[in-house]
């Protein structure tokens, strides 16, 4: 089991999840993913989730690149691709409450996972964030050309994007990429006050101002997402991200180690 | 009279105002409100406003709730509720700019009331801010779902209306809550300084500003806030919204002491 | 010439430019600034360009005010005015990365100048940030009323608009006018840095980032930008605008010395 469901109360759910060694996001992690939001969305108790990573290191590294194929086809509730973006879509249209405890790296895909949540918190000490996709030749596939801007800006949004470098949490707080950065040993305790106050509030209220919310401020569109999914998986196809990829397996790509552990500075 | 006019120059109006013991937006306040609007804007010299509390502890404590019923009615030349949105849009589409200058607390429609102004600066010391709804069921009811998120991003905004909780001066800078967080000590003279340069340039310069400004920039629309105001009114009436202010009204709401003190909290 | 050209390597160009004494936006810069534009359009194998001012006190003072009326005229490719509007859309929409490395005075159409560029870095000691037009009466003509907001939101950039005061490079990084604010000693090299891994990524993932950014993030329509033009100009003819710049001409505006080194605060 790569997600581990700890029930604080009746409102309040703490998903750990571990996918050894260093976390990515591959096919069983999609695949059971789709069934813990099932599980989510059919508990009309659950006010507000918390997801951590165990893996001291990573929170999510990224996507698991030699299967990326064979993920879970098709479209879910929300018209879009069950492997990932239906579970954003959903994160974001929830009655619940979706908070990310970023401890660990959080690059490509990991960055976005944590950006489909309502709220991000980040270790100041041991949080890092990256879009590393223009090291394989490519870009943000799964709602980063759409989410990050609207976190950050354009102007940061381009530059975390071409960069592809590491961001700590201090700049990406200052970013408006995370909700705040959180001293580590304050993190859990910020968080659990958060999420314990909010299970104590009334689910209609939650529900409603997510509703709101969701009405006003501007949330990416199906078509964006679609788009930039489609154009992803064409990148990949090119000859330089081929190369790239293969270059990047040869230097140890999703192997524990040093690449993955500064993968923003060696791409 | 809660409002005090006065007039630093041709063009630079203080209002200082104070509507003891804690500062509520009640029906009073709301009255003296629009008259004082209706005097802004017949004042054809006017080119900048600044709103301050002569209350220490309290800005805006929130509304009165206890004859929310009896407030002006009718709608205004906005075309919404004269009890606080129509002020709210008039503010915004004013050929005057609007300062808020905030020492103590706004809370609910305390921080709505702030979030009207084309400007706020807030004491480092002594700013207390919160979207408290939420500890009463409900939500912000009167501008906060649709301005809040246009100054911090969706994640803060739904961080600080679904956490209901006391923020200070300096996280609401960061967040976009407030232009800026000024120490105690110089917050006058910073305001003064800018409401003074102000004042010395040409209105026609300043109106022009805010016109083009009001355009280009996305501000709310009334189906949004008369959408938001509908179900804030209906939320009251709702059996766990009329507990929980039940049960806060024992505990010492709208009364001077620890609870409206330490609202954020004690939710 | 104004623009210096150095290729750092194919794929990335530094521009310095230099227009004695104060670096102003005169009819030559214009010129100059199409023809560069032209070229940097015209090198398939660009990825990246950094402008940079090689005066020490100077970004880009403001526009020159007494020949305004000699610039460029026609409309470019974009469809806007090709003394500015035009160049500015061009970078926004260019299949390269454009960054501003900011030192010394980026006032009136010099801040806009700034702001058309992919991103901003500025020296925490040396960069000075401004829109002085409601000194003369006026207000951003150059795409301000458009891009600032984009960048800081609508409050802080009334703030900065109305004012007309100087700001500096940490404030104007808390703001989000700038990317960031960085030591002098160091943004040289963090530039660099930047750029240097720009230009070795592949130039197609370059160009889609630039592009489905363009359609994801809000960037000025050409209406916007063409009503504010011509605004801007018609105001410079009102008699409170002629009042003003005469009296700042008597005062040494265009004329290297005190006023155009504490502009923000003469104004």
């Amino acid at each position: 089991m790569i997600f581990t469901k700890i029930k604080i109360n009746d409102g309040y759910l703490k998903v750990s999840f571990n996918n050894p060694p260093i976390n990515m996001y591959d096919v069983e992690f999609s695949k059971q993913l789709i069934q813990l939001m099932d599980e989510m969305e059919a508990d009309k108790d659950l006010k507000v989730v918390v997801f951590e990573s165990s893996n001291p290191d990573f929170f999510v590294a990224h996507v698991e690149l030699l299967n990326v194929h064979n993920f879970p086809k098709g479209v879910g509730k929300t018209g879009l691709s069950i492997s990932w973006p239906d579970i954003a879509k959903r994160l974001e249209q929830a009655p619940f409450v979706s908070i990310a405890l970023i401890r660990g790296r959080a690059r490509g895909l990991g960055s976005e996972f944590a950006q489909a949540f309502d709220m991000r918190f980040a270790s100041k000490e041991k949080a890092i964030f990256a879009q590393v996709e223009i090291g394989i030749g490519s870009f943000p596939g799964g709602g980063g050309m759409e989410r990050l801007h609207l976190l950050t800006g354009r102007a940061r949004a381009l530059e975390i994007i071409l960069s592809g470098n590491d961001y700590d949490a201090e700049t990406a707080a200052s970013y408006g990429w995370v909700n705040r950065a959180i001293s580590d040993s304050q993190l859990d305790a910020f968080v659990d006050d958060l999420a314990g106050r909010i299970s104590g509030f009334d689910k209609s209220a939650i529900t409603s101002i997510k509703e709101i919310m969701n009405s006003r401020a501007r949330v990416p569109t199906n078509d964006e997402i679609m788009d930039t999914q489609v154009k992803f998986f064409a990148s990949l196809q090119m000859p330089e991200a081929r190369n790239r990829i293969k270059a990047l397996f040869e230097k140890g790509l999703q192997q524990p180690g040093d690449l993955e552990l500064n993968l923003g500075k060696k791409i």
